[in-house]
Protein backbone atom coordinates (compact mmCIF):
# COMPACT_ATOMS: atom_id res chain seq x y z
CA UNK A 1 0.00 0.00 0.00
CA UNK A 2 1.60 3.41 -1.06
CA UNK A 3 2.65 5.61 1.96
CA UNK A 4 0.25 8.41 2.86
CA UNK A 5 0.75 11.52 1.18
CA UNK A 6 2.39 13.93 3.68
CA UNK A 7 -0.24 15.89 5.60
CA UNK A 8 -0.61 19.63 3.82
CA UNK A 9 0.77 22.06 5.71
CA UNK A 10 0.27 25.91 5.63
CA UNK A 11 3.08 28.35 4.37
CA UNK A 12 5.27 29.14 7.37
CA UNK A 13 6.76 32.81 8.09
CA UNK A 14 10.63 31.81 7.26
CA UNK A 15 12.99 31.89 9.99
CA UNK A 16 14.41 34.93 9.29
CA UNK A 17 12.27 37.10 7.09
CA UNK A 18 14.02 39.79 5.26
CA UNK A 19 11.76 42.98 4.38
CA UNK A 20 12.44 46.58 2.91
CA UNK A 21 10.78 49.31 3.83
CA UNK A 22 10.93 53.37 3.62
CA UNK A 23 13.46 54.50 6.50
CA UNK A 24 11.32 56.76 9.52
CA UNK A 25 13.00 59.11 11.87
CA UNK A 26 13.43 56.73 14.49
CA UNK A 27 15.83 54.65 11.98
CA UNK A 28 18.02 57.26 11.19
CA UNK A 29 20.64 57.06 14.10
CA UNK A 30 21.47 53.28 12.45
CA UNK A 31 20.73 54.42 8.85
CA UNK A 32 24.20 56.78 9.58
CA UNK A 33 26.29 53.89 11.77
CA UNK A 34 25.34 51.87 8.55
CA UNK A 35 26.67 54.66 6.07
CA UNK A 36 29.90 55.39 8.41
CA UNK A 37 30.97 51.81 9.26
CA UNK A 38 33.06 51.48 5.78
CA UNK A 39 36.83 52.94 5.12
CA UNK A 40 36.14 54.81 2.67
CA UNK A 41 33.02 56.73 4.14
CA UNK A 42 33.63 57.03 7.52
CA UNK A 43 35.53 60.04 7.72
CA UNK A 44 33.41 62.34 5.57
CA UNK A 45 29.81 60.85 7.32
CA UNK A 46 29.93 62.96 10.02
CA UNK A 47 28.22 61.50 13.25
CA UNK A 48 24.24 61.55 13.72
CA UNK A 49 23.75 65.07 14.36
CA UNK A 50 21.17 68.29 12.54
CA UNK A 51 22.43 67.77 9.49
CA UNK A 52 21.32 64.76 9.12
CA UNK A 53 17.76 65.32 10.02
CA UNK A 54 17.48 67.81 7.64
CA UNK A 55 18.31 65.68 4.89
CA UNK A 56 15.82 63.29 6.24
CA UNK A 57 13.43 65.85 6.28
CA UNK A 58 14.33 66.87 2.94
CA UNK A 59 14.33 63.06 1.23
CA UNK A 60 10.76 62.86 2.77
CA UNK A 61 9.91 66.35 1.39
CA UNK A 62 10.68 65.20 -2.29
CA UNK A 63 8.32 63.48 -4.54
CA UNK A 64 11.55 61.82 -6.36
CA UNK A 65 13.55 60.71 -3.67
CA UNK A 66 13.16 57.90 -0.89
CA UNK A 67 15.27 56.39 1.62
CA UNK A 68 14.97 52.64 2.01
CA UNK A 69 15.86 50.09 4.36
CA UNK A 70 16.18 47.16 4.39
CA UNK A 71 14.95 45.06 8.15
CA UNK A 72 16.20 41.37 9.08
CA UNK A 73 14.17 39.92 11.78
CA UNK A 74 13.01 43.89 13.22
CA UNK A 75 16.72 45.01 12.84
CA UNK A 76 18.17 47.54 10.32
CA UNK A 77 21.01 45.96 8.31
CA UNK A 78 21.06 47.41 5.42
CA UNK A 79 19.84 50.68 3.74
CA UNK A 80 20.40 52.80 0.02
CA UNK A 81 19.08 56.33 -1.27
CA UNK A 82 16.73 55.92 -4.32
CA UNK A 83 16.25 58.85 -7.14
CA UNK A 84 14.17 58.78 -9.38
CA UNK A 85 15.36 61.71 -12.39
CA UNK A 86 13.64 62.56 -15.08
CA UNK A 87 15.37 63.53 -18.37
CA UNK A 88 15.74 64.34 -22.01
CA UNK A 89 18.37 62.27 -23.02
CA UNK A 90 18.40 58.45 -24.06
CA UNK A 91 14.44 59.39 -25.84
CA UNK A 92 13.13 60.91 -22.50
CA UNK A 93 14.27 58.40 -20.05
CA UNK A 94 13.89 58.56 -16.19
CA UNK A 95 16.67 57.21 -14.34
CA UNK A 96 16.84 55.14 -11.23
CA UNK A 97 19.96 56.98 -9.31
CA UNK A 98 21.28 54.56 -6.42
CA UNK A 99 22.81 55.91 -3.48
CA UNK A 100 24.54 54.91 -0.64
CA UNK A 101 24.38 51.48 -0.52
CA UNK A 102 25.17 49.59 2.68
CA UNK A 103 24.77 46.59 4.59
CA UNK A 104 25.95 45.31 7.76
CA UNK A 105 29.42 43.77 7.83
CA UNK A 106 28.54 41.16 9.89
CA UNK A 107 26.05 39.68 7.30
CA UNK A 108 28.38 40.78 3.88
CA UNK A 109 28.22 38.11 1.10
CA UNK A 110 25.13 36.38 2.01
CA UNK A 111 23.11 37.72 -0.90
CA UNK A 112 21.50 40.68 1.19
CA UNK A 113 23.34 43.49 -0.94
CA UNK A 114 21.56 41.65 -4.01
CA UNK A 115 18.58 41.72 -3.29
CA UNK A 116 18.84 45.28 -1.83
CA UNK A 117 19.13 46.13 -5.50
CA UNK A 118 16.95 43.90 -6.85
CA UNK A 119 14.53 46.04 -4.54
CA UNK A 120 15.92 48.86 -5.77
CA UNK A 121 15.49 48.20 -9.58
CA UNK A 122 11.59 46.91 -8.95
CA UNK A 123 11.30 50.32 -7.18
CA UNK A 124 12.65 52.08 -10.61
CA UNK A 125 10.39 50.12 -12.46
CA UNK A 126 7.51 50.99 -11.32
CA UNK A 127 8.34 54.75 -11.17
CA UNK A 128 8.94 54.31 -14.81
CA UNK A 129 12.86 53.97 -15.20
CA UNK A 130 14.45 52.88 -17.78
CA UNK A 131 18.11 53.04 -16.84
CA UNK A 132 19.75 52.90 -13.03
CA UNK A 133 22.80 54.12 -12.72
CA UNK A 134 25.35 54.69 -9.44
CA UNK A 135 29.24 55.64 -9.25
CA UNK A 136 31.04 53.90 -6.92
CA UNK A 137 34.66 55.07 -5.49
CA UNK A 138 37.65 53.41 -7.33
CA UNK A 139 39.19 52.59 -4.14
CA UNK A 140 36.12 49.63 -4.14
CA UNK A 141 36.94 46.96 -6.51
CA UNK A 142 34.99 44.72 -4.58
CA UNK A 143 31.79 46.95 -5.03
CA UNK A 144 32.59 47.20 -9.23
CA UNK A 145 32.68 43.73 -9.03
CA UNK A 146 29.71 43.12 -7.08
CA UNK A 147 27.89 45.36 -9.62
CA UNK A 148 29.21 44.12 -12.81
CA UNK A 149 27.67 40.67 -11.73
CA UNK A 150 24.13 42.12 -11.34
CA UNK A 151 24.71 42.90 -15.04
CA UNK A 152 25.72 46.73 -14.72
CA UNK A 153 28.21 48.16 -17.46
CA UNK A 154 31.09 49.99 -16.08
CA UNK A 155 30.56 52.34 -18.58
CA UNK A 156 31.45 55.93 -17.19
CA UNK A 157 34.09 57.58 -15.17
CA UNK A 158 32.63 59.57 -12.33
CA UNK A 159 33.61 62.80 -11.16
CA UNK A 160 32.79 64.88 -7.49
CA UNK A 161 33.32 68.45 -7.21
CA UNK A 162 33.03 70.11 -3.56
CA UNK A 163 30.79 73.71 -4.01
CA UNK B 1 45.71 122.19 -22.85
CA UNK B 2 44.87 118.49 -21.36
CA UNK B 3 42.50 116.32 -23.50
CA UNK B 4 39.02 116.34 -22.04
CA UNK B 5 37.67 113.03 -20.79
CA UNK B 6 35.95 110.82 -22.89
CA UNK B 7 32.19 111.68 -22.43
CA UNK B 8 30.50 109.41 -19.56
CA UNK B 9 28.59 106.79 -21.89
CA UNK B 10 26.10 104.55 -20.74
CA UNK B 11 27.27 100.68 -20.53
CA UNK B 12 26.31 98.82 -23.65
CA UNK B 13 25.40 95.12 -24.30
CA UNK B 14 28.15 93.18 -24.98
CA UNK B 15 27.84 92.29 -29.03
CA UNK B 16 27.79 88.32 -27.96
CA UNK B 17 25.31 88.49 -24.65
CA UNK B 18 25.33 85.15 -23.45
CA UNK B 19 22.42 84.02 -20.89
CA UNK B 20 21.46 81.03 -18.79
CA UNK B 21 17.63 80.66 -18.55
CA UNK B 22 15.10 77.91 -17.63
CA UNK B 23 14.27 75.77 -20.89
CA UNK B 24 10.52 76.32 -22.31
CA UNK B 25 8.48 74.07 -24.32
CA UNK B 26 9.65 75.85 -27.40
CA UNK B 27 12.99 75.43 -27.14
CA UNK B 28 12.58 71.60 -26.70
CA UNK B 29 12.83 70.44 -30.11
CA UNK B 30 15.93 72.21 -29.88
CA UNK B 31 17.56 70.96 -27.04
CA UNK B 32 16.76 67.41 -28.00
CA UNK B 33 18.78 68.61 -31.53
CA UNK B 34 21.97 69.73 -28.85
CA UNK B 35 21.49 66.43 -27.15
CA UNK B 36 21.67 63.77 -30.25
CA UNK B 37 24.57 65.60 -32.11
CA UNK B 38 27.38 63.24 -29.87
CA UNK B 39 28.92 60.42 -31.51
CA UNK B 40 27.93 58.96 -28.42
CA UNK B 41 24.59 60.17 -27.93
CA UNK B 42 23.05 59.72 -31.53
CA UNK B 43 21.66 56.43 -31.06
CA UNK B 44 19.97 56.57 -27.91
CA UNK B 45 18.36 60.16 -27.91
CA UNK B 46 15.30 59.17 -30.17
CA UNK B 47 14.10 61.88 -32.69
CA UNK B 48 12.22 64.37 -31.22
CA UNK B 49 8.84 63.03 -30.01
CA UNK B 50 6.16 62.18 -27.39
CA UNK B 51 9.11 60.64 -24.93
CA UNK B 52 10.80 64.09 -25.07
CA UNK B 53 7.59 66.10 -24.72
CA UNK B 54 6.77 64.06 -21.32
CA UNK B 55 10.18 64.12 -20.02
CA UNK B 56 9.81 67.84 -20.63
CA UNK B 57 6.82 67.97 -18.15
CA UNK B 58 8.07 66.06 -15.95
CA UNK B 59 10.91 67.86 -15.08
CA UNK B 60 8.76 70.92 -15.20
CA UNK B 61 6.68 68.90 -12.60
CA UNK B 62 9.49 68.55 -10.25
CA UNK B 63 10.77 70.98 -7.10
CA UNK B 64 14.54 69.27 -7.70
CA UNK B 65 14.78 69.22 -11.41
CA UNK B 66 16.04 71.85 -13.94
CA UNK B 67 16.50 72.03 -17.66
CA UNK B 68 18.63 74.81 -18.68
CA UNK B 69 19.52 76.63 -21.52
CA UNK B 70 22.46 78.92 -22.64
CA UNK B 71 21.14 81.87 -24.86
CA UNK B 72 23.31 83.12 -26.94
CA UNK B 73 22.32 86.27 -29.03
CA UNK B 74 19.13 84.69 -29.17
CA UNK B 75 19.68 80.99 -30.15
CA UNK B 76 19.72 78.06 -28.25
CA UNK B 77 23.39 76.76 -27.84
CA UNK B 78 23.65 74.81 -24.86
CA UNK B 79 21.58 72.54 -22.84
CA UNK B 80 22.13 71.12 -19.61
CA UNK B 81 19.83 68.90 -17.08
CA UNK B 82 20.91 69.86 -13.27
CA UNK B 83 18.91 68.11 -10.33
CA UNK B 84 18.99 68.68 -6.52
CA UNK B 85 19.62 65.35 -4.43
CA UNK B 86 19.08 65.64 -0.66
CA UNK B 87 20.98 62.88 1.10
CA UNK B 88 22.25 60.83 4.66
CA UNK B 89 25.95 60.49 3.54
CA UNK B 90 28.43 63.38 3.68
CA UNK B 91 26.92 64.42 6.86
CA UNK B 92 23.73 65.48 5.30
CA UNK B 93 24.82 66.49 1.78
CA UNK B 94 22.78 67.88 -0.97
CA UNK B 95 24.34 66.79 -3.83
CA UNK B 96 23.98 68.72 -7.49
CA UNK B 97 24.01 66.32 -10.36
CA UNK B 98 24.76 67.25 -13.77
CA UNK B 99 23.26 65.51 -16.96
CA UNK B 100 22.72 66.13 -20.67
CA UNK B 101 25.68 68.78 -20.66
CA UNK B 102 25.72 69.87 -24.50
CA UNK B 103 27.01 73.10 -26.69
CA UNK B 104 26.53 73.35 -30.15
CA UNK B 105 29.56 72.12 -31.70
CA UNK B 106 30.62 75.33 -34.08
CA UNK B 107 30.83 76.81 -30.77
CA UNK B 108 33.14 74.49 -29.02
CA UNK B 109 36.64 75.65 -27.47
CA UNK B 110 35.34 79.07 -26.49
CA UNK B 111 34.36 78.86 -22.97
CA UNK B 112 31.20 78.33 -23.47
CA UNK B 113 31.26 74.69 -21.81
CA UNK B 114 32.74 76.68 -18.70
CA UNK B 115 30.53 79.46 -18.54
CA UNK B 116 27.46 76.56 -18.64
CA UNK B 117 29.21 74.53 -15.68
CA UNK B 118 30.09 77.57 -13.92
CA UNK B 119 26.58 78.32 -13.98
CA UNK B 120 25.64 75.07 -12.98
CA UNK B 121 27.40 75.38 -9.65
CA UNK B 122 26.00 78.49 -8.70
CA UNK B 123 22.58 76.97 -8.97
CA UNK B 124 23.73 74.22 -6.73
CA UNK B 125 24.92 76.55 -4.27
CA UNK B 126 22.22 78.63 -4.36
CA UNK B 127 20.45 75.33 -3.72
CA UNK B 128 22.06 74.69 -0.70
CA UNK B 129 24.18 71.53 -2.60
CA UNK B 130 27.75 71.19 -1.03
CA UNK B 131 28.94 68.54 -4.28
CA UNK B 132 28.50 68.55 -7.84
CA UNK B 133 28.38 65.09 -9.50
CA UNK B 134 28.19 63.90 -12.97
CA UNK B 135 29.52 60.90 -14.93
CA UNK B 136 31.14 61.05 -18.16
CA UNK B 137 31.04 58.21 -20.94
CA UNK B 138 34.23 56.19 -21.10
CA UNK B 139 34.29 56.99 -24.34
CA UNK B 140 34.66 60.67 -23.89
CA UNK B 141 38.25 61.58 -23.05
CA UNK B 142 38.12 64.96 -24.24
CA UNK B 143 35.47 65.81 -21.52
CA UNK B 144 37.08 64.46 -18.73
CA UNK B 145 40.09 66.41 -19.26
CA UNK B 146 37.44 69.75 -19.24
CA UNK B 147 36.29 68.28 -16.11
CA UNK B 148 39.61 67.60 -14.39
CA UNK B 149 40.32 71.41 -15.46
CA UNK B 150 37.68 72.14 -13.76
CA UNK B 151 38.69 71.02 -10.42
CA UNK B 152 36.54 67.23 -10.56
CA UNK B 153 37.88 64.83 -9.05
CA UNK B 154 37.84 61.73 -11.30
CA UNK B 155 37.04 59.07 -8.58
CA UNK B 156 34.20 57.30 -8.72
CA UNK B 157 33.41 54.37 -11.53
CA UNK B 158 30.27 54.93 -12.91
CA UNK B 159 28.08 51.93 -13.70
CA UNK B 160 24.52 52.16 -15.90
CA UNK B 161 21.79 49.11 -16.09
CA UNK B 162 18.83 49.33 -18.90
CA UNK B 163 15.79 48.66 -16.18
Amino acid sequence: MPESPAPATEPTEPASALRFRAARHADLARVVELIADDAVAAARTGTYGPAHEAAFDAIEASANDELVVAELDGEVVGVMQLTFVPGISRNGATRLLVEAVRVDTRLRSQGLGRALMEHAHARGRERGCTLAQLTSDKQRPDAHRFYRSLGYAQSHEGFKLPL
